[in-house]
Order: structure tokens, then sequence, then C-alpha cells
């Protein structure tokens, strides 16, 4: 039995290690692919309709055609799942990465008209999370790069796509003062805006911030936190923060589908709150595990000491 | 005797139709990747090594590790050229295309460290003219789009990189109006920015006038104007503007690197100047084609003839 | 009986078509006027005292004296409507407009001292809705100029004035996608902010939104349309948005005096939900027409079949 | 005889109180009118082609078709000089001003249809200076407003246009610091940009500067200073400045068409320079009176004493 | 018996006029301190623990050491109190003052590192009323100035500090218009801000409304009226609002700590409503003096009449 | 003999760790003082009539009335130079500072009345460059914070003075990253400004570049540079950069009153240029060693020697 997992690519199953598109994809040529990512908690994808949904709205404001309707990209989507899910073992979830460019980039010629078909990959990988499982515990570093987020009225980042070089540098920066950093990019008026691959939440005297979408991606992981946060009766509110916020939050983490909340205890040298994971993080975390029928942080730490 | 071109990939030589990457290289999971585009004149590599200074820049810029020096990069660059150009026939050039991704992408990874060599790929394609071949002498229509470029906080243009889908959506909203238009990208102070892939000049009262780099990539094609204007002792000035002056210049042009000078005689539905191709712009080709010795209009009309 | 409709003109009553002011009016030579429109059903002038309210504070923050108490142009106003309402049948409603201007201007001199008597203007013309008519059921085609509005530190939205230019600019670069497109300013940050003439509306996953009056006109359509939102008990927000809300959203729609509430089906060039009139958007057409006694939606129809 | 002035209005010659226009014009409804002002030295128009030809740059960026020639513009506009300069005495000169609207104004219809031949003025009036004349020697007191000037892609300030509530509103707050001020509008980044009808120029260190005119009207009082401190070898920039710039300035003063220059000896309350009109300002005004064969200073001030 | 105040200075308490600090302390040579100031009521300290949470926030964020804890910091105001209080009327209250700099400055040095320790102030005076007094009764007249509140980025306002020669140079433009005027910043887009010294609010049909803290220092005066507000059953908004919103308001009002709510009848030379302190501002007014057991407006209005 | 330096105070001159101000000083309370800092070389004042000319600039832009003529602020410097220099060896030299504050300063008072004499301190100090000696050789590492430079409509970055909380504070956000390294400001437009005391230069291609001062103080250290870079034919420009400008520039260098020129050889992490101390950078510190007579590099080296 191989471990190999086997990729959704243009109507065919093929392994990771071959699957590949032509140098002259509008992905490469021109970083022109939307995306989604979800994961599975206990072999069960997690909320797959709300991912294919919003894949669908990237696909739309892009205009790109992906010649399949929703129902049939949630379909393969299930089948790639299928394919690959027996390969890992009970205790290792998966990612589920969808990846749609317009198809073969031609050089000068108008982009409203798909010269071809879309190129559809659908893939997955194991779960590792080993370098985020001492986060759990201890939280990270979160730090402020010197360069900004594209305004919306560039480049809406509700759109997810695979156009991310600013986000790389950006990261660079951040990484420039801890190399175990994760950073939070500021908006162009200053204003939080979001991490390169996630959001980004405070706890302020009992209540939960995370910026509004003009500047974040409508995360699905930022909605399920304020779904969580509506059962625990935490007040919660979309509204524009600034870097003091996070200085004298009591709590603060990011949110991504991997880690689904990542706990930040430092922020540009400084403590936040008294420095520990404070208890609505941990509340937080406890119900998105309830909810998923998979302990998060256990799973994560239990790689960790596979690795060790 | 194949016509298909050979394409330089990460050490090998392999034809264009079979030259791929995986699926999860930079280039395709970040849009990760820098660029340049020259072409040939009379089968000769156009500033080939200011194309290669400005790629180093870009990869200096972006942390990206190429494994090759300059010099190997340009002398890559010759041996893909001296494998194709055989393939074309005298009266057509050819692209000469550079991409360099930071190699494989790993999620969540801390992309100051490369972990895998970079994606090294060098093309050539015929330097097909047939779209802009009635532009040298009807001019083109300009438009402006509602989106905005990116400001340098959050990307800077001079990066020559592949992460472009906010040029390509942009570019939709000009085809909007007219689906032979060419976008004129504003900045978001509302100064004139550049194209999705070239830069912008006008002329007015005599004086050639082209936005500084703050909103525009500092074109290799810019600086050639630039250049034989000071041997034709036209007047230029590098300088912020706005659509008013686009309105109410003599004369307007793109410069690129397939077409080298684009007229422009509409903006926005407006004639620009008298309508015609003018004088500026035409005197600016012809020195162009003298440098090369290739007459750039005469080659792309006869592509048009040969396309009827 | 004649149809001309008499206007009221600081002081008389005169026939429309010999309703005229001085070349050297504040008007004229400044754009120096504030306005109101509203309109009629049933021959019944509707929420007439917000509009003179509104007119006061437009004239109270442009410091004109309009020489008139609230309850005297409110009386004018009545009387201007006795005139001319029988000039038309009782299936058409009228057009009541207030323009008030400084009065005769003074070249070089101090505005804030007013030289003479405000002109004062009020006028009714018929309520013709044929440009209008079909939107109600097929939808409008919105569309974003690359134009934006002024910020309010340059002038506020909320001043109801002729100064309209830049208005008038910016509705010239929409129709040059469609020469039946209305336009949706975006604000200098990239927000939706207004149309010309109106405000807009989204509605998304059931909940209705339209922008802060930071951006836009603070109009009386709008504010009915949020009082029968509540009457409806459809969750409102006052709040910014983007483009990205508009192409994501289910429903949209233009607000005004004239037409009251004008679907948008499609949004540069791509449908709007699935492209048709929405439920919510005819429940509040619905509920509008019973506030007023008059079915809107066919009362601008019967007019198309009359003109055809 | 009789003083009063005759004024073209659409084809006729009609004494100017009687000179009116439909209040339902795109100038009265919408501020839709472009405009240009130039006056006489000792009877002779100054750089009257210069003006004509401003003034269809401002046709044509508005897309108003004014149904005349630019030859014909001229001819007119020297028949309503022959008309009305015999009617003031020699030492007076006259203004002479354009106002072309795009005609009667419909509600809700498409601007770029106009639909109605353009109203077309061109009236003259006796170029009174006496609220000017005492500047010429005690300086005037300029003041900057909160309010800020709109940015270009709102409205770009060198359409000279009719659409100026913004700046009377500024020019109010001025005179609130003192009702004799003379208002500089900042752009919205604090840059200096104009006044409500004039450009600003400070002299700092011999140095004579003057913003772009991405901020400010293409004033042609304005290219005349420049060229006469050309001829002056007087050093002069286009150059963005603040405040800051005009508290340490040696020399301050604002050009337009009715003073030409008028000296600022004061800013926000405190002296400039010295506080006395300084000798660039002097040898300007110098230059430009030998260049229209007027003293300029001494027709101001000989209104003045008549007036007393 | 000696009516000087002792001052708590670096561990000993000096009279007032003896009280110096190096002209090398950090606050003399950059401006390096943070602040708070708090009043007693009927000689009881007002909210203290608020002031000395929000000044270690002041201190967490400016990476300040003060060498004592919040305990012993409010133990030292109250043993300054104590010292105090004695020299004072019973009618008469007075200022609690931190001055907390980061100690000896050192040219050019790592700010990070503290080379001394932190200079420690605490300081009483008597809270001297007159010349707020009248504004109980007749309101003041609220002013905006050209200048603009630094954006967040720059220095977030919410950092207490005394680097505050922005805000005083923008107060002098204030004056400029009426010596008597108070200022209210806009921030740089226009927004209201905040006062120099305190927060800004209007009432608008009942409802009150103040701007959110980006932009405003989050004053404990103001979160006292917003406690007050809601006991008093006064919606109450924390929103972005614009000069137009004062303009035409119902009632305007400032915070700040020594003259709790200090209403404004004008707003740049116009009456705010009516032109009188409005039923809201009254109410508010007696709600504070209920709750400190001070009547505030009688207080202020003894000591003008004792100095008549 | 003693080596405590004398410093000027309000007309004593008082031992340097005698020299105190009230804390109810305007400098302590409101950062509300001007600066200039000078210093000798060889025992001589440089440009000390330039430093006295800018300090009056501040003075009249801030409407601090010192009390003392410009004459009479040069003479006292001299006799504070003459108290100290003796007190240093030859080889050192020394700072000259003056520092003005509006005196003391009354709470809620107007500010533009001056309620006491201004404070007047001029001090000396000692040289010691043993902090940067280092650099002249190696170049320091220059680093780009999140926080930005506030923009002269908040507080003109020209007018020189002591509220220097937002330099402290990003310099601090450098300093995590590394530190020795030296911050460099952004605006909040994304361009390059200043050091926290200091100017910046790149050199590229053989061109010195140093921003406006829009966004930096007009150093003296600075036009000194450009004065030496036109004896020595190097040609400078004044135009806006960005990062990108920087990472790819060939040397780089900060300018400042106490190292003069320091030489930068990498920024945020890569070397400038080949990372060495380039020859245009070393070409203008030896021209002004030259200028100054005082060989730069070797006497700050001198002082590192001693203090190993």
């Amino acid at each position: 039995m191989t471990t190999t997992h086997l990729v959704y690519l243009n109507g065919d199953f093929v392994p990771a290690h071959e699957a590949k598109i032509s140098i002259f994809d509008a992905a490469v040529m021109l970083g022109d692919m939307v995306t989604e990512s979800t994961r599975t908690f206990a072999h069960r994808p997690f909320k797959l309709e709300q991912h294919v949904d919003r894949l669908y709205k990237s696909l739309k404001v892009t205009r790109i055609n992906p010649g399949l309707t929703p129902a049939e990209m949630t379909e393969l989507s299930l089948r790639v799942l299928d394919a690959n899910l027996p390969k890992v073992t009970p205790e290792m979830d998966v990612w589920l990465v969808h990846n749609i460019s317009r198809g073969l980039s031609v050089a000068g010629a108008d982009p409203t008209i798909q010269r071809s078909p879309a190129t559809v990959i659908i893939h997955t990988a194991p779960m590792v999370l080993t370098d985020w499982a001492r986060f759990y515990t201890e939280g990270c570093h979160a730090v402020t790069p010197a360069s900004r987020a594209a305004p919306p009225e560039a480049l809406d980042p509700r759109i997810k796509n695979r156009s991310r070089m600013a986000y790389t540098l950006a990261e660079m920066e951040v990484k420039l003062v801890d190399p175990q950093a994760q950073g939070i990019l500021l908006d162009i008026y200053g204003n939080v805006a979001e991490n390169k691959g996630g959001n980004f939440f405070i706890v302020s005297e009992g209540v939960l911030k995370t910026p509004p979408t003009r500047n974040a991606l409508a995360g699905i992981s930022r909605s399920t936190v304020l779904e969580l946060a509506e059962q625990l009766r935490i007040p919660a509110q979309i509204i524009d923060f600034q870097p003091y916020d996070i200085y004298t939050a009591d709590e603060a983490f990011f949110t991504s589908t991997p880690y689904c909340i990542m706990p930040a205890t430092r922020f540009n040298g400084l403590p936040v709150g008294d420095g520990a994971v404070g208890p609505v993080t941990k509340a937080l975390l406890q119900a998105w595990s309830d909810l998923v029928g998979v302990d998060i942080v256990a799973q994560a730490q239990s790689q960790l000491s596979m690795t060790r």
C-alpha cells in the first residue's frame, strides 16, 4: 500500500508527485488562480459546503469559468477524500485544497475570454501540525511588519487567490524580528488587517474583537469562532482596531484552517495580557474541539511527541 | 524538423508542451515567482544584460536564491535562444522569458528558509504581434478601470513578479468599455500609474512625460524610450500626471517588450490630440527601429497580412 | 386650459418656460445653490416636512439666508402644488423641487456677506418615469466609474447642492460601459458611496446594507427604505462595503425620489444574485406602494405603455 | 449713451440686466458649466487665445459641445469687447468672461447625450479693483481653512468650471479668522493647493515656488508669472510645499486674472518675511505692467481714490 | 500654614515651586513622558483606579519601567492628596496629575534600554475653573483648525503622553478665529477626532454620539458620560462623524477631567441647535453632579463670583 | 579644575548637574520646546549661524517668543562654548544644544498668550562617538519600523521640536530586529522619510538621492552633504523613494550632527550594494573632514580605542 496521495487534476486522479501543470498555465504566468483550503476532523470534512460556496464567489468575481457546478465540485472533493483518507492513520487528519486557474495563459490576450478550460486541482495532504503545536500552550509571538496589506480597491482580500507575493514578503519582515513570529498585517490606514493565511482576534475586558472584512479574508475559521462565541455567550464585535488594542488586550489569537485557533501571547516583544494563554481562548478551543469531536490541542501535541 | 521550442527547466531542456512544474511549486501555491521578458530583434536579444540585472534585483528583494550567478543565467539564456531561434523564420522574432520561483512550497513554513532549489524556467516563443499590429497606425483605445494599482507599501511594482491577479481583474473592467481597449491603472491617489504589462507616456506641447516608478514598473522599454528621446532632443519629464493630462495631451502611447511602442489615440472614448498617431510617437518608433535594425511596424503588419 | 406649470420665482408665479434667472446669479456663477426634490403620490406631497427640514440644514451649513421661514417655505410649496396639480391627470404625479441660491454674485466679494436676497425657486414637473419603468422588472445595470466621490472634507455629500459637475462626469464614464447603466461612485478609499442622485443598497443573506452618510446623501428615500425594512422585520445595517459585496450580494437596488426603489440586477457586467429582481426588493417596493397608496411599479409601466 | 454692457447670449446681444437663462439650464440644475475669465489691459484683451484654448480643453473633458469653433468663439469674444469697451473710460479695463453650459437639463437623463444646444454666454464688466487695491502696498492676510480641496480623482481643478460650492464654503471658514483674509486651500494630503479663484506662490531664498497642477488650476496668470520670472532670471520651481514653507518664506503672493499679482504679507496671523511686500513680488508686478503697458498698481489705486 | 502644595518627585515630597527636573530628563529632551490627570470631587479622588490602570497601559506601550507597582502608585497618589487637600478650602477641589518619564536621556542611545530610573512625579493643584465657568450656561465656541490629528500609525492618541506640540499648534489656529474658542481636531480623513485635552460629543435627534478611539483619547470623562447616558436611558453611539453633523446637531459638548462636561453652543461661527445649552447636556451634567456629590456648575460659578 | 560643563539657563550659567527646570515648564507638561543641535569641529562651531536661523524659524512657527534676538542667541552660544571648551581635550569636540520652551504651562490656558518668559537652555557636552565609531568602516544596519512618520498636516518635521515620543516608539520597533539597527521611518504613503534624529541618502548608479522635506527635517548635515556633492560633481536628487530603492541601491547612509555621515551597509537584513561602505560615501566623508579640518572617522575611532 502506498501513502502517496492522489490529486484530482483536470479530470484525472494522479499521484501527488506526478501532479504537474504547464509552465504556461495562468496560475504560473499570472498568479491567476483562486483557492480554498479546508481540512478534516476525524476524517470528516469541515464545512465543505461553505468552502465550495466561497470558492464560487471567488470564481465569479474573477470571472473564471471552472467548467463544473458547485455540486460537481463537492462530489469531486469527496471522491478525493475517499481516495486518500485511507492512506492516513485515524489520528491524522488531512488538508483538502482546491486550486482553480483560468487555464492556459496567452500573452497579451483579452483576459475576459478564457481561451482554454480552467485548470482544476483538488488535493489532500496530511495535516502536519508540528510547527504550531507548542503555540497552543505557550502562545506565539505576533509581529507587525512595515509592509501593509493591499487595499480592496487594488485587490479585495476576500477573493481567496494565489497571487500572494505581498503576503510572503511581509511575513519575511516579521521573521527578522523573530524566526518563530507570526505576522499581523496592518492596512494602509494603520488598522489591524489579517495574517498571511488567517484572521486575528483580541479579547479586551471580556469582549471578542476582530477586524471587518474590508481588510481581511472572510475566513471560515473566523466565522466559526464567531459562532462559538455566540454559543458561549461571549460578546463579539467586528470592528477596526489598532496595535494599541493588541498591546493592551487581555488575550489574542489567530484563526486559520490548519490550527483552528492559535493563541498569541506576545506582541512586538511585549506580553499580551499576563503572557499566558487566556480563558476565553481556551474556552473557544474547547468548544471547537467539542464541535468537531477531535481534541484539537491533543492532536497537534501528539504529532509533536512523535517527531521528537 | 520540429518547431516545438525547447524550454530550460531546472537544468534540462524540454519541449514546451512537456514543460510542467509541480502543483506544489511556490509559483502555483503562492504566486511566489519573479520574472523577466525580453525579446529578440533580427534574432538578437535586446538588452539582455539589463533584464538579467533587473531579474537579480527582483530575486534579491524577494529573497529568492536562484542557485545561479547572473553570468550563468545569461549563458543559459543564450543557450535557450540558440536552441530555438533556428525554429523560427528570419522575419519572426521571439520572446525570451525568465521565471524563477522559490521552489516547492510547504504549508505554513517560514518563507525565509528556501526549503528546495528555486524553480528556474527560461523559455522562448514566437513573437506574435497580430493583436497589436493595427494599433501602430490606428492607435489603441486607452481606458481607466475603477480598480487601482496596489501601493508600493503593499507590493512594489518594480519587483517584476507573477502575482498579477489584480492586474488581470482591472484589465477585465477595461474590456467592459471596449473589448479592444488597453488599460491604464491609476494609483490610489488618482495619478496615472501603469498598464498591466507596460508603461504609459504622453506628449504635451512637445514634452514627453511618464510617471515615476513609485507607481510603475521601471520598464526597460520605458528607459529605451527615454534614451531615444534624449538622442532625438525631445525633452522628457518623469512626473506624476492625472487623467486630465491624457484627455488634453497631443499624443499618448504605451511601451512594453513585445510591441515596443503602442500609440493610443483614444482615451475613455475621446480622441487624444487629433485622434491620429502623432509625430513624436512616430519618430520614437522609427528611432527604435533604427536602433535594433528591424522595422518594428512592418514586422507586425506583415504578420497581420499573413493571418488574413 | 394650459398645461404649462407655474413656477414660484422670488415672489412671483411665472410659467415654466418664462422662469429665468440672471446670468450673474450665484447659482450660475458659482453653483452656489442648495436644493430639495420630493414628489407627490396620488397628488399628495411625500414627506414634505422632512424635505423642508433638510433644506434648512443645507441652508444653514452653506450660510445662505433664504429670507423665508420653514413654515413659509412649506406654505409656498403647497401653493405651487395647488397651482399645478390640476394640470396633470390623476394617474400622473409631479416632482416638487426647491432651488435656493445665494442671490446675485459679485466678483471677488466676501461670500459671508449675502449682497442681495436669495433666489428662491419652487417648481413642479410631471413625474415622467419612462426611463426607469422597465428596470422595476428587469433591473438595471450598475457600474462603477474610475472617478471617485469627493471626500466630506472637500464637500459633504449631505449638503444637497447644485455643484454637481463631478457627478455628471463620473456618470459619463459609466455610460461608456453601457448607455443604460446607472453609476455607483466609490469613495477615495474604495468603499461604495452613492449614485449621482440616489443611494445604494444590497441584500446579503437576508440583511439589508447601505453605506453610512460620510460618503452619501442622507436620502429621504434611503431612510424610507430603512423604515419599511423595520416594519417588515428585515434586519438592516448602515455599514461600509466594497464592490466585492455587490458582486456576491443576493440583491441590490438604488433609491431616489422619482423611482423610489430601482432594482439592479447586473453589476459591472456580472449578474447580481441570480440576475432577477429579488424578494426583499419586491417586498420593499410593495410596502412603499402600500405606504403611499400608489402602485409604484404600475404607475411607471402605464407611462411606458402610453409612450409606445 | 448707455453704460449698460451687452452680453452675448446664445446668438443674441442683450443688455446685461436682461441677460437671463432658464431655471432648467444645466448650469442652474447641475453646475454643469465651464468658464474662462480674462481681462483687458488698456482695452486690449490679454492672452485671449490661451483662454479660448483652455476653454476648449474644459469643453472636451466635460464632453460639452459648444456648437462653435474656437475661431468663432474668439471672433464673438472680440465683438463683445467691441460692443462694450466704448462704454468704459480709457482708465477702466474690463473682465471678459465665457460661460458655456450643457444646455437644458432633463431629469435622470443620460448626460452623454446633450439634448439641446449649449448655453453660450460671453460677457464683460468693468474691472473694479477697489477690494484689492490696498493689498498691492500692504499685502493681504492669507489663511488656510479646515476644509480641503477636492482631489483630482473627484474633479480635476484644471477643468475651469462653475461647480464651486466647495470653494465658497472654504472661503467662508477663512473669513472667520479675518473678514479681509484670502484663502489658501490645502489638498487632502496637507500640501498647499490653490485659492478659490487663483494660484499661490512663495519666494524662499530667491527661488519662486508654486504647487503643481495636480492641486490647482493651471492658471494663465500663474504661467504669466513663470514667464516673467524666466525673463527676470528668477529661478522658479513647480513643487509641492506645505504651510511651514509659507510661514518661513521671504515673500508670498496670489495670482489671478483681475489683480494679476496680490502680495500676501501675513499668513495665519504671522508676518510673511518681514511683513512688507518684497522685492521679487514688486519686480514681477513691474514686469507685468511693462508687458501690458498698464501700471497695474496705479490703475487699482486710482479707482480707490475715486471711491473715497 | 503654607498653601504651597507638596509634589511627590522620585521618592521625595518637595514644595511645588522647588519641584524641578534635570534638563537632560527624557521628558525635556524627547517629550518621552506619559501622564494621567484626574481630580477630586468634595476632596475624594475620582476613578483613581481607572486612571492608574490607564497609566500602566501607557507605560507598557511606551516600554517605560516606572519602578513602582500599580498598588504603590495608587498608595503614593493618596499620600499626595493627603498632604495637600488640607491646604485648600472644602469648596475647592484639586487636580491629581501623574507624570512618568523614561529618566535621563542619553544622546543616540538605544531607547529600549532605560539607563536610569524613571522620573516619577505626582502633583496636585487647585482646580481653578474660572476659564470655563461661564461656558456651563452660555456654552463655548467650538472651532476646527486646519491642522489635523496625527494618525495612530504615527502615535496612538490613547497613549496619554506629553509630546503635545501638535495639539498646541492646532489650538493656536483655533484661537485665530476666536480667542475663547475651543478646538476640535479632525483626523486626516476629515472625521471629527478630539480636543487637545478632551473628547467631543454631539446629540442628534436624541442620540448621543462620540468618535471611536482610533482618533481620540479613550477619556475617562468620556466613558463616564457613556455610563451616565446608559443610566439615563439616552441612546449612545460610538461612531465616526464629520463637521456637517456638528453644524446640524441639536447639542454638543466637550468632556475632560477639569470641567467634566463643557457645552458648545457655537461651531465655526454658527449656532449649534438653537444656540443654547440643551436638555441632554444639562441632564448629563446633573447626573454627574449627583454621582460625585458636588454641584459641578455651582462650584465653577462660585469661583467666578469670587474672582470678580 | 572641574570638567563639569556650564549650562546657560535663563540668564545664568549653572553646572550641568544642577541645571533643572520646573516640572510645570511647558517643555515637561506639553513637549512644547524647540531645539537645535550643532557641534564643534576642532573646537570651532559648525554652521552656527544656520542653526540659529533654523531655530528662529521653529520659534516663529510655534509662536514662542524667546526674549532674545538671533544675535543675542548667537552671542550666548559662543559664551557657552567659551566656558566649556577648555574642559575638553583638543581631540574631543562638543555638542552645542539649544532648547527653548514656552515657559511655564498653565492648565487649560490659551496657548497664544505666553504667560511667562521662555525657558532658554544652551548646553554643551562632550561629543562621545563610541556608539557609532565602528559604523564608519562596517556600516550600520538600517531597518524600517511598522510605525510611520506623522504627516506635516499633523506636525511638520521641519519644526525641530522635543515632542518626540513617536520617534522613540518607532526606534524601539527597529531594535526588535537588531539592537544595533538604526531606524528609517516611512511616511504614511510608504515613502522613505527620515531617521529619528537624522536624514537618509542612497546612491544609485552614481546619483545621490534624499527625500524632500515634506517628510523629513531640513537637516543642516543633509544640506552639507548636498553642498559637498556639488563640489565633488556627484549628481544629486531630492526625490521620493521607497524601500525597493534602498534594497537595490549601491550605497546608503544617514546624516546627523554628531556623526555627520553614517554608512548603512545592511537594510532589513539584506546587504546594501556589496555590503561594504561605498566610494561615494567615503568621498563625502573625506570632503567633510577636509571642510572642517578634522578627520571625522579617525576622531571617532580614537575614542573607541580609548574606551577599550
